[in-house]
């Protein structure tokens, strides 16, 4: 078998650097290209001191040049630019897996109230599969384009649709309040984001209309069979590097018990390698899943207030974005799932 | 003025290390016994090296030999052990200032469900005064006793019962989330609380049943005048040493209005200096409140499900238990609230 | 007695922040202007959010409207602009404390040789008194200009004087390795102080040539007595937020003990309020002076190697800036050396 | 081929998580079993709950039953106990990868020395070979007995044996001072390892007698080519989890130029995986280097005092214990030497 040939478009952020990390030890992954307008020319280890041994050099994004010499293209570019390069990319015969959040909405006039700009491509919304393998894995495995779930929705998505599914929480009233690592800002040189800024210190931000926040009512809804969910997501930016933890508060629908969650959580995922259902009461810890492409889930149920309680881990470099997009790839090319990411 | 003669009883952990660092600058009072059983005879630099110039001593807690030699006693022992010698030194005549959680509760059959022993004296349960200033000033200043507010009731009780009492939210359906640093569990040496197991991490825990919740609810049916209200809390350790962030999820009541919202801060607190109303939308951070007795409050309201969200931050050790305990003791002793806390 | 009215010249950086800290609460000091170019206009809430209920505003640098209004400038500005304020202030009869680096260099060659460009002003070289209370306290007392020492200065020179002066160690293969926390780089919006990159990290800088070096040899061939010494000074970046840890290696001198050197520390500084002398083999420890005026200084003697090893630590931005600043003011206002530090 | 049959001894640590880590992922390795005194009988994720997956449970350590089961053993035992088991296991024909201390010096004097007790078996020490593959690789593949570079000592020996054995630096006045990470000390459940006493600080500690000082001494005195070596280590506790930076001043001899000591480096190491050579002037930094097996070198010369100094970065849980540990065994069995390591 021939390793797939892959492209990294905006291989300088903190996505760029984890999809070379896990592409770099991929046994089947070539890659071709590592884009950067700002770093064209340069060596990679000017970037990323970390790969000084390697040879890569950064290039201007060029999708004329990779016509007939690569397989996939990943982009980890900001959203708007990601568009820019799907659409001659699609056209080269290449496959697109978009870290962006381009491809994600179903709902254009959703895209626009949340980016305040008209989508630049909206047939390319009906083409594109949205990038959450073990909710969405057999349309993985025949997808052209690829809207790669975001961080927080991974977090928010994987574990809360499955009870919704199972109708044993009520598809209302859902609150997910979720802390993220600061690598989740990405690697923004911005005065919020300097050391002393962060350290010993956490706040939410973002507590009204977050663009997360469609991402994750539109697939709560597919979940729980309904028109739409209104929910209230609250990101809080934490002191370490990576990972997020998204704790859920959900109304518990009549007759849910916790030995009916778990055995939900075993149904919908027992065989999952990339989640971890934890024993009941548990709750799940960020450092259990980072530098993994594992979702940690705990799920409690307090009878004081009816509510079920759901804690969910994953590091937001690997399985809410790089990683992810390479086990969505690994599917598409029918490679081993795991392949690269243990 | 003579001096106000102040005994530490449980000097030997963060809470009293905190205590030490305010009371040694307060230039009224004067420190006429540290105790820690554990420590006993040996000097504070033994166990806290910054203190390696001050030449107290621990003692073994004795309150028979503080009689007439002591006017206030801050209690920073363990819930359970604070009741013993509230009762003796209250016969001597010494005021309690109580940072443990012995006296907040006025139910003792709650007192019972949560710490699942019946309370040691219920009759002091009656004469104890809540330790939250900005909700209970006036009777403090003759209270003999005083249960000083908890770390986590402190951030959650603050913001929120303004707005319960103001009718501007409904006493129901109401979550607060929070995150505090690793100083919150004491300096317990345990495994979960070593530096490679809280750094680069976060999680959840408590998330039913935590012992602060009945005196958080306690307080808010005070506050929205009502029998009892009903609250999902749900703590989380994060990787900073102090400070508390908690965000918090009301039912915005019918007409209530980010304005209104404003407003009834301002009429609360617009004169607490203590207290920091943030202009509206903007969220509490640590960092601001960390080495200070101040709690800072953000508002913000959602229409798309017509909550109110709050934030509020605090320093646990200060505000949240030793500078709470000392602005107590300000009021009681008639000595301006803010001496020895800024 | 009247309040010494302060004007802060750059206000807002970390050290800036620092001195408004530590000014708000001084009993004796009234702030008149803080100046920002880039924040001239802005509430300092703007720029401090934990400032939010002062009324102050950044104004620009204006010297001419000061005049008759001001009696001292602390000067938290970049090098080489200090200078260009320093000799109005002066001309206009302001006392003046210098944070930077512009008048500590006695040797205008070493200046040029470090900085790259030669000294604006080499005439007030001479009027400046080096800002290190526990050295030139005398000078202090009628000095006009202030050079305050820096912060790797500080906590080097202060211990390593004494046992140069006592003849206890030679003044030659002096080795001084400092780990500084991430404020020490100023509130500076730069790449490599974002907060993923600093964390979970720790690097050497500036191992050959950092600017400190000069001033350091300068005051340690002041302490032996000599032309001048040459040392190894080298600096590391550390993932915290405040202080200074620096561990000195010196070449014991014939005759040199233990008990000599504690002795030596104890006539040299068994007075000082603000230094910590430890017992015999104990190491100094950054938490022990963060958010304090005071350095903690260790000695310890290898009989091995026939070094003695100094450890000694301070708050980079109180004792290693604004603190000492504070401290220098009250020298010189013959106010006590203590007020608004403790 | 089959797969190399490995029982982990003392796996309830970070050394023990570290090795788990690496052979669940290592294609050759079967683990065949893991043991605790403390542990016995818990699954695996009682202790590790990252690994709740897996179904390895700590059993008891028993030499007899792993006879003709296993073929390699790692010992992450407490120093003393290591020797315990090696014992057996060589007697049971099973080649042993030891972590402790136990094996690394060659003189019993040093031991006893450093240690305070006689050695176990000091015959043992004859057999062992220093578990440094850089420098001891043909050895390895024939030992039966291999006492792994301790952490320190790896990140010491590797750079400056290099410019010793070139004749580059003098083997005198060596001084190494290092700074670790928090893991290095063990997962020791003790008052100065808990998080709030850590975290926001950085201390020097066993700045005399290191027991890791004999080790490095004993190889810089092989690589220099003489008697012995006296040299001052002087190791710190950062506030981080994995990693160590060592910094290291050397004196220049005659004739040496950063040229040379660039390509006595290139000589040395030019084709080893596992260590990268930094360009000239550059610095090391932790974050490269952590969950890797990659040993990070800077060099830089000082003109004004003739000195080489030298940082060097690894992680110490992996090229500094259990990574190295892998490495050694892999050559002893002939696999690739980055097998599980990338």
């Amino acid at each position: 078998m021939e390793k797939i040939r892959v492209a990294i478009f905006g291989a300088s952020g903190y996505a760029g650097e984890e999809l070379l990390r896990i592409l770099t030890r991929h046994p089947m992954c070539e890659i071709v290209a590592i884009t950067s307008r700002k770093n064209a020319g340069e060596p990679i280890s000017k970037v990323f001191p970390r790969f000084t041994n390697s040879n890569l050099t950064f290039v201007a994004p060029d999708v004329e040049s990779l016509k007939g010499k690569c397989d996939a293209a990943i982009l980890a570019l900001p959203h708007g630019t990601a568009t820019e390069f799907a659409i001659p990319l699609l056209n080269a015969g290449i496959k697109v897996f978009d870290i962006s959040a381009d491809f994600r909405l179903r709902s254009t006039a959703k895209y626009e109230e949340y980016y305040k700009v008209p989508h630049p491509a909206p047939e390319l919304l009906k083409k594109a599969v949205y990038g959450l393998p073990e909710r969405y894995r057999e349309e993985l495995k025949t997808a052209d384009l690829v809207a790669c779930a975001g961080c927080y929705p991974t977090s928010s998505i994987l574990p809360t649709s499955v009870l919704l599914k199972a109708g044993l929480v009520k598809p209302t009233n859902i609150a997910i309040v979720s802390c993220s690592g600061v690598t989740g800002a990405g690697r923004k040189v911005d005065l919020p984001y300097i050391f002393p800024e962060c350290n010993e210190n956490i706040r939410a931000y973002g507590v009204v209309g977050h663009r997360h926040l469609p991402e994750i009512e539109q697939e709560l809804a597919v979940a729980a069979g309904v028109e739409s969910v209104t929910i209230n997501f609250i990101p809080h930016l934490a002191p370490f590097n990576r990972g997020i933890n998204s704790t859920i508060l959900l109304d518990a629908a009549e007759g849910c018990t916790l030995e009916k969650v778990e055995q939900a959580f075993l149904d919908a995922y027992g065989n999952e390698e990339f989640i971890r259902i934890l024993p009941a009461k548990r709750t799940s810890e960020v450092k259990y899943v980072a530098m993994t492409n594992v979702c940690e889930i705990g799920f409690n149920y307090d009878p004081h207030t009816n509510k079920v309680i759901l804690t969910s881990c994953i590091d937001n470099l690997t399985k809410g974005a790089s990683g992810q997009a390479v086990q969505c790839m690994n599917i598409r090319f029918g490679l081993p799932e795991n392949m690269g990411l243990i």
